[in-house]
């Protein structure tokens, strides 16, 4: 489900939009990349030009930035556009792809769009830390996966797989391609797993400028894994698929490095805020531990509570959050995921929590 | 192939980038839409925001623009990604697909990445016009075709189709989606086929921003159709495939009316200068009749020259064209495609052409 928008949600209760609390997007709260709004206000001057079919002034900027050559990475509109490339790329009509469950929806909804088989590896929900369970996950991988997804840090739980668990995936699933999406890396304080692709040719890397540098309107991530994967997802893929502007914008958000230690810094600041805020607040509801990144899980205490129900009540109250039972498959009724933003909004979040009838 | 940039030629032969003639790529020699442009720029700040599924503010648009309801409309990342998505949505893995020969290349080239069969109705070459040959084209169809393409005005001749034909087409193929092109028809003088989406449950039209609103680095066009089409498609697409800035520029094109007269204004003005241009001042060349697009064929009368070369000699000389042998399947050695362009521009293709050894 898309994350409402601030205007439905104010015209919708009667509030004011400057009061509504957006946390159900993982957006950036100080917007997009200044260094990106001027390079692409520079760029639409040429915009009647066809964009370079593979992006390459960004392709060359990302080499020169994390190292490799252009040839191993691709550039889409949006890690979602790359995830649904590779699920037909690498998968047949009929073919199984692993995921965990519950996930980001877009490897089943693309996989099933697609008439791939998505196999969801079910995760129990009532454990103390909703980590991706490594050992189960393992042991799920068969012969027939022709694509494995992890995801680090994890959504919808913020948790983080540590690199020697990625290790085991990626050399269990060493007959098919292992897809490590990294979209929120940057709050992780880890600097994420692009040097394994060095070592693993079944393995590509995906990462976003929807997050940290605030550019989710723009469409704009990348892969990165060795030639042979990257020139069968070039060949697959609709040939302008990302554009000027987008190009401009990922060239200046890369070298925008104040602005990311600063998103960084509020995020990885609040996060800590928010945990406390619920230890001390609120006894119905449960900040769940171990998210490394710009989201959390909120799990209900109080069994006579829903998700759904919750969900629709903070929406009264001007926040917007996921609700876990519409969101994420296998997450069942007992969870919300939230954004962490800023402390002002996370007050405000456990203020409506604390409301609650 | 791609049309090479005025950098790259400029570089290449050691000419000033203001004397490069870039006709390759039929862009708008305007440059983008000013109201686009203003647009765009509006909407840089609030980027960080992911934009709506489905592209709602410019579904509404297009609907107040040509009528029918939202959800006769579909927008993608232009034309190009709606082909690859329809192509994927309407025929399945081994499914045959009718398209003349030439024609815009996409439709092969997805066709065949998608693992489905491209079927091309080779057209004669030795004609004094280079149309569609409706008869040919209609008695070509079979059952088996999942999807028939038919593009007006026609690309790489330019040439228009009537609407009694169209119907023609349309009807023969009553059995399977019929994808009507009309990237060019701001050109033609016609309103185009939107009108008979209302008639034919099985027609699917297809328009770009990319062309007479100057905005292909932005990348953005639309389908309009039955909502049962709209909603196979809207299911396989990748999920935010078009962005706010996208949004933004579409909206603010399509009421960009003066800049459209200008545009349109100036190309069918050229087009009939370098007609005579042709006429006047070259004898081992002939620009084919009857294009009512912004682009033509070259037709090379000397039959000790081959399009290749001569694209070569005219890239040595700053014009860039394409060249029919590489860009379009079934063209052979005797064409190249070359847009209408300003005045001034035209004269230096015939310049060249005339300079040739």
């Amino acid at each position: 489900m898309p994350g409402l928008s601030v205007d439905e949600v104010a015209c919708r209760y009667g509030l004011s939009a400057a009061d509504i609390a957006k946390l159900g997007s993982a957006e950036n709260p100080y917007g997009p990349s200044s260094a990106a709004q001027a390079a692409v206000a520079e760029a639409i001057s040429r915009v009647q030009l066809y964009p370079s079919w593979t992006a390459e002034p960004l392709r060359e900027r990302l080499a020169e930035t994390y190292g490799y050559e252009q040839r191993n990475y691709l550039c889409g509109a949006g890690e979602t556009e790359i995830i649904s490339v590779l699920i037909r790329a690498f998968a047949g009509q009929g073919d199984p792809i692993l995921m965990p469950a519950p996930c980001f929806p877009m490897y089943h909804l693309f996989a099933e769009a697609e008439g791939r088989v998505a196999d969801l590896c079910y995760e129990a929900t009532d454990r103390p830390s909703m980590a991706v369970d490594v050992d189960a996950y393992v042991a799920a991988i068969r012969p027939e996966h022709k694509i494995v997804f992890i995801t680090n840090p994890h959504s919808p739980s913020g948790t983080w797989t540590a690199e020697s668990d990625l290790r085991r995936v990626i050399e269990a699933a060493s007959h098919c391609l292992v897809v490590l999406d990294e979209a929120y890396v940057h709050y992780s304080g880890d600097p994420g797993g692009i040097g394994l692709v060095e070592e693993y040719p079944n393995l590509i890397v995906l990462r976003t400028f929807s997050k940290v540098y605030g550019l989710a309107g723009l469409r704009l991530g990348f892969g990165v894994a060795h030639s042979g994967v990257i020139d069968v997802l070039l060949a697959a893929k609709p040939t302008w698929n990302v554009g000027q502007l987008q190009i401009a914008g990922g060239v200046a958000a890369l070298g925008d490095h104040d602005f990311v230690a600063k998103t960084v810094d509020t995020i990885c600041d609040a996060r800590s805020y928010v945990q406390d805020l619920f230890d001390a607040k609120l006894d119905r509801f449960r900040c769940v531990e171990g998210s490394r990144s710009n989201f959390f899980l909120i799990e209900l205490l109080d069994h006579d509570l829903n998700s759904t129900g919750v969900w629709q009540s903070l929406l009264e109250r001007g926040v917007i959050t996921k609700d876990g039972a519409v969101s994420f498959r296998g997450l069942g009724q007992r969870f919300l995921r939230a954004d962490v933003n800023f402390r002002q909004r996370m007050d405000q979040l456990v203020a409506a929590l604390g409301d609650l009838p």
